[in-house]
């Protein structure tokens, strides 16, 4: 089995999302699939109109300007710090070695893992089992993907106080950190940090391509250089600009997700131990993980399997009644409910 | 004036396209500006209806390989040949010389300043005046920008052997060659040639941000891996797959287009000297260019001045009625035919 539930990338990474693969596992599953292997906000924020000039110009320094007002505003990012906004957090990740002291890598592991792919592509020496003394440069996923873990400020300041001291740096992605803003180091960025923002989990826009990077103007000015002019598309500016001004939206869909994450661990409470997570994702760890998700995918749920962690499963929220309504079904056991026909 | 009549992007480099300088350099000039700044099409590509799901999800593998395919045969790329899409081409010129061999760079001046500005960046030494003996790798924009230089296919393919016997590599800039195809060198891709292709500008989708890079599967793995997974945002992996498959409406906007630039030297002709361009754009030679670019304006006219060729002026076309009645009137000077309430 390719991948065995989770998409390949060329990197040899895995990832949540593409439904190929889970066609391809599981070929006689019920139609349409029910995605909960990625952890985007299933209720995407409502694309507002978009005039065709976003379409036909090149993007112009006037919406680019708009956006980064927008995410400095919603992210509260001190004025003495640069942002840059890149086509999606992705490209950041892959950059930033390029730009970044020499010096050991120390990654909070277990992570996303295309942060320690890209430092190691670089030429760096990455550790992720443990945060060694001698790390110039520490990455840390914050809230943790994918078993929620969060560091107090104080640790991340004192964290960059440390890589500072030995000539690096303190990356802080915060990919998860929307929904739970009391977590976020941006109101008071210690200095040797770059905190890395993704639009497209929260606002349900994955396919936009939207991510951000702040920190001190000149590693900030380096990474807009890396990027060049025009590299957000004229409708993710847009989108960007008015989704990241909405901040009552940002607010209800925090709730609702939460109220929607705290039923996913009832569903799950019967099946294993929740072992962590956020209000987009749910981590559940059990010994029978390979039967449930291949019990899941029979039933056309895919979930999010881990190559180094065969017994985390982890679960993202259902979109709509009838994901529920699989879900609930599926976890029974009881098939008749998800045939086609149903 | 700041830039003088192009946008000044933070590279310092002028480009067209961006109407705040317009605004700011002609705070009187009748609404709406007519930006004929650029050698986009102003004729766009009808965007096709994109499902909510291009949006909220990962950019999926599968869409990846429809738009490829698409571009493969649009472009008449070998089968043997690499392909990589990226968020618009000039994220692909910043990142080629991070992945080229060392050695002098010659670029076939004067032309589009970013090529020679992404490899000074990286740290080579590059010569734009002429085309050195001892250059290793060369950048040819074909047909160039902005004087519609065309190389033979001849010429090129000796080019990147002399490159390729330097440990270097010929990097061919085809932005321009959709409506000549015969200008290209993809179907005869010789060995150590990297081409660049732009989906923006004939698709007159600039805002997508699309483009592509074609060369040796290796060169192409590496620049796949420098970007990452998913940098090509969902809609315009759709977009961009339903337009190059539409070969029909490729032929009739050549034909179209070109009949539109006849008719803009018929314009200028009283005006000057129309010493090359494409189909997109013509190039204007004239002592008088300074104060017809500043007459231009002043009637809501935005062309393209260079910083190193003061006599010359760059003109798009102009894409509805309007733009061409008040292009003809600002021409002639008289000003009654252009003013906002006419």
């Amino acid at each position: 089995m390719r991948g065995a539930g989770a998409i390949v990338a060329e990197d040899g990474i895995w990832h949540g999302g593409d439904l190929a693969t889970a066609r391809a596992l599981f070929p006689e599953a019920p139609q349409p699939w029910v995605d909960l292997s990625t952890g985007i906000n299933p209720i995407p924020y409502p694309l507002p109109p978009l005039p065709l000039s976003l379409w036909v110009r090149l993007p112009g320094a006037d919406d680019e300007a708009a956006l980064l007002a927008a995410a400095r505003n919603a992210y509260r990012v001190p004025a003495h710090a640069g942002i840059v906004a890149a086509p999606g957090t992705q490209i950041l990740i892959e950059l930033l070695p390029h730009l970044a002291p020499s010096g050991p890598v120390a990654i909070f592991g277990p992570t996303y893992a295309e942060h320690g792919h890209a430092w190691r592509k670089a030429g760096f020496a990455v550790s992720e089992a443990a945060m060694p003394e001698q790390a110039a440069t520490v990455v840390v996923v914050n809230p943790n993907n994918p078993d929620g873990r969060v560091l107090l400020r104080e640790e991340l300041a004192s964290l960059a106080t440390q890589c500072g001291a030995r000539g690096g740096l303190l990356v802080v992605d915060e990919a998860f950190a929307d929904f739970t803003p009391e977590a976020s180091v941006l109101p008071d960025l210690p200095p040797d940090t770059v905190v890395l923002r993704s639009f497209g989990k929260t606002y349900g826009l994955a396919g936009l391509r939207l991510g951000f990077a702040i920190g001190a103007p000149d590693p900030m000015a380096k990474l807009k250089a890396a990027l060049g002019p025009w590299s957000v598309a004229g409708p993710a500016l847009r989108v960007g600009a008015q989704a990241l001004a909405d901040i009552g939206w940002l607010v209800r869909a925090g709730e609702e997700r939460a109220r929607d994450a705290a039923r996913l661990d009832a569903l799950l409470a019967a099946h294993g131990r929740i072992v962590g997570g956020t209000s987009l994702f749910r981590l559940l760890e059990t010994s029978a993980a390979a039967a449930l998700f291949a019990r899941l995918g029979r039933h056309g749920i895919y979930v999010r399997r881990f190559q180094n962690a065969p017994d985390r499963l982890r679960f993202g929220l259902p979109g709509d009644a009838s994901g529920w309504v699989r879900l609930q079904a599926a976890l029974a056991g009881d098939a008749s409910e998800v045939s086609p026909s149903a």
